[in-house]
């Protein structure tokens, strides 16, 4: 069931910036190794959709990751997501840096992480969120938890809450309700 | 549970052609990359048996996808698809074009799509259909809702349903059972 | 729940040569596009196991596949499979043939199948398997009902279920259990 | 359900070397083949931060694999896991050779495994872990049956089993909780 804290609404109302974890938000955690050393991964479809509606609504998104993939920034740029960070050794440092860049204050800022290398910038961030696969120490942390599985939709459910939360999603869908 | 409207099965009996999106309803949503940016995906041997009954049953066949991937047209050919549109930027004018190149009336086609990029199609479409993994938004404009998970069966339980409605099931399997 | 027959401990007794097929019985059905054509499948260690076992135990196994795929071979030989038919068009001719060659009698056979072109052969052997996610045509027709999922230990399932059957899985295992 | 027997905690406590097989604990037990014979293995990350943090946490970690494979080499050295044994025909004889080697008791060590081949292993070991997957024959040899599926954070759950028994968890996780 998906969990989400009294203050949640009120959070992603103010959401400006939305930034998500790759392994384990965006896909299920997996990572397909090849016997030469590729790395695969495997992105859903759903998600897709969510962030480039979310984006289209007004809210800037952005992958933050602490890997580094190829896959990745293909998946990013298919997208048109406009901030992809890879590669992070500190999630926290990476997150404070693109809210100088951007002007933006912690509460205008969401994020969506699903381990503990994700904990320092849930406890920055305004609104957070996590999946309900995460281990008990980040869950009960976040002011969101997906009910939908990682890498299944349980970005696309985050991106749906906040323009509801934000009162856009019905616009941004009418195109396709035609 | 498998969802059907009340019509569904008349509507059902009336398909002459019967088109499926391919991420989230011939597969299950993932799309995988490799570092060089290949996309492989997913299909399940259960659709494709159901893909070719349903042809086989006099119902034309057709893969109306969003996206565009080598994989997909390998597929369709294995399986005698008889139509299929890849990257599709505007499904509904795809599905329109389609129609008066084989002169069909809407209500003698259906389509199997799992989200908003498909709603335009399964608003004009005789008989919609849709995954349980799909958006409410979705589901509820579909007159059926596979059971059986997407990209493992969905597509084929829809097919089943035709041939059951046009009652062509039975002859068309019965090779098999004897 | 895993489902037999009231006779399905004698038809397993008897078995000599267990066929099984390969998608949506070694595998979950799963098959894997590259965009230039490959295919890739996914096999189960649990699986593999049994079959080695089994085939320990003094019953010949082989593979009976529709399709024909290099990864099918590979595997086949990594675990010492006795008999691979790939590309058959007629399971049932390749399964007669095979039991010429063998000189086995009908119910000396068993097969585990899960779509509707196994059903030849599952109303022939001596003890018909499949998996719980076939279609219901092809379920009501088997002896023997896998719980376990497909790709992820039915075969082993049945592979145990065989040895136990014939009394020879205690022996089997006993090297490991000291 | 996790299932722990009585002096599992005990155990757990006395663990200075926590083994690992790969197959079905680390993955899901799926291997994926190419039509070249490549075979891919998909790893978790949730496992892969459990393992690395077990590690700091001052616990060796070894990976005890009866399969060969580069993707595994690759894994391990990814996350700093200072054993890895591959294509050991005979688990039981290697686990000794690296007891001998790093000058330890069998009540200092610990294994988990999913099938018949690691059960002269857990038999051995102090800390016998398994998967709810496993079979019954391995199950039933355990201390600890994981309830997190394989293959997505079965192994993390362990991590966390072994480090909450020796005290060291809130501290090695601390610095992500500032």
């Amino acid at each position: 069931m998906q969990f989400a804290s009294p203050d949640a609404l009120d959070r992603a109302r103010r959401v400006k910036l939305m930034l998500f974890d790759v392994d384990g938000v965006l896909t299920d955690g997996n990572l397909w190794y090849s016997p030469s050393g590729e790395e695969i991964k495997a992105f859903h479809s759903l998600d897709g959709l969510g962030l480039q509606l979310l984006s289209k609504s007004g809210v800037h998104v952005g992958l933050l990751s602490g890997r580094a993939s190829p896959a990745v920034a293909i998946r990013g740029a298919q997208l048109g997501v406009q901030h992809v960070v890879q590669g992070s050794q500190d999630k926290r440092q990476s997150y404070e840096r693109l809210l100088k860049k951007l002007k933006l204050d912690r509460d205008e800022t969401g994020f969506m992480g699903d381990d503990l290398v994700d904990v320092p910038v849930l406890l920055r961030c305004g609104f957070a969120c996590t999946t309900h696969e995460a281990p008990e120490d980040v869950r009960k942390r976040a002011h969101h938890v997906a009910a939908t599985p990682s890498g299944s939709g349980a970005a696309r459910e985050v991106c749906e809450y906040i323009m509801r939360a934000q009162g856009t999603l019905r616009h941004v869908i009418a195109w396709y309700l035609r």
